[in-house]
């Protein structure tokens, strides 16, 4: 049976929710790091992804200077490296020089991957919309990458950043 | 460490993927649900969730019509639902007079809630963009409900709509 009631309460069933990181270089080509829980997968032909991220965050820029991202599924044990990247902001320091996080070179844009994730989807950026407080980015896929160690995906698994696997 | 690999591959460490069931009237007023795993939210302030539907489907001529929709988070027990809303298309039946699942009216929006679900979300239609062979809605939450037991969401967990609870 349903009850109405706030907002704020009813999202709390949510959990397991999914963490991506995205990646996007700066003007000056720094490559900053952002972890997101709001993301989806939006077409089957051309692969295409979606993330949203909040308006006034530095991620905005580096996204619309790089027009391409990195989309990155970190795996159950990069908790620290997530927490990280989503309490830092790219405007105030170098995140990959300050967190301790092997990347390597993307294959087809000008951005990098994570080599413990365990996955990393290269996009183009495609469109972008504003929804409320946010922005939605969407990036059309056009180089996927493994892990090829056998790897969970992280997954926010309760209130206060409370992160895992999902299972 | 990362290999390139195909995208059909690298998105099989997506799961698990959360399920929702999304519910418009049509123009003769039939409630359609279909159920997707392509949503996530999008703004804080005010609050608004988006999902990405089929071009094609059924489900989209529903939404622009009402111009609002239910997002209801399945419970992990409704998995027969959930198969049978996603896997039938309302242009050919009456999903609800065919499959026995408890619906009462939403209270902001001309719409059903999912009684059994976890959570349901009202939703007035904010935007909707073209990404690739999906629509991205857009809908700003104008009423929250929750049930009143504790209910697990309903996660696609494994390829071929492998569905179970996530913890």
């Amino acid at each position: 049976m349903q009850k109405q009631a706030e907002y704020s309460e009813a999202i709390k069933t949510k959990y397991p929710e999914q963490v991506v990181i995205a990646i996007a270089r700066d003007k000056i080509g720094k490559a900053n790091p952002v972890t997101l829980g709001w993301t989806m997968i939006v077409s089957g032909s051309p692969s295409m992804m979606a993330i949203a991220v909040a308006s006034r965050h530095y991620s905005v820029e580096t996204i619309r200077h790089s027009r391409c991202f990195t989309i990155s599924f970190p795996s159950s044990d990069m908790a620290d490296a997530a927490l990280f990247f989503g309490s830092k902001s790219g405007r105030d320091v170098d995140k990959f020089a300050e967190f301790d996080c092997a990347t390597e070179p993307a294959k087809a844009i000008d951005s990098v991957l994570l080599c413990d994730a365990a996955a990393n989807f290269e996009c183009t950026l495609e469109s972008e919309t504003i929804a409320g407080d946010h922005i939605i980015f969407v990036g059309k896929v056009v180089a996927a990458h493994t892990n090829t160690e056998a790897k969970k995906r992280l997954y926010t698994v309760g209130p206060g950043h409370k992160m895992g696997s999902a299972s």
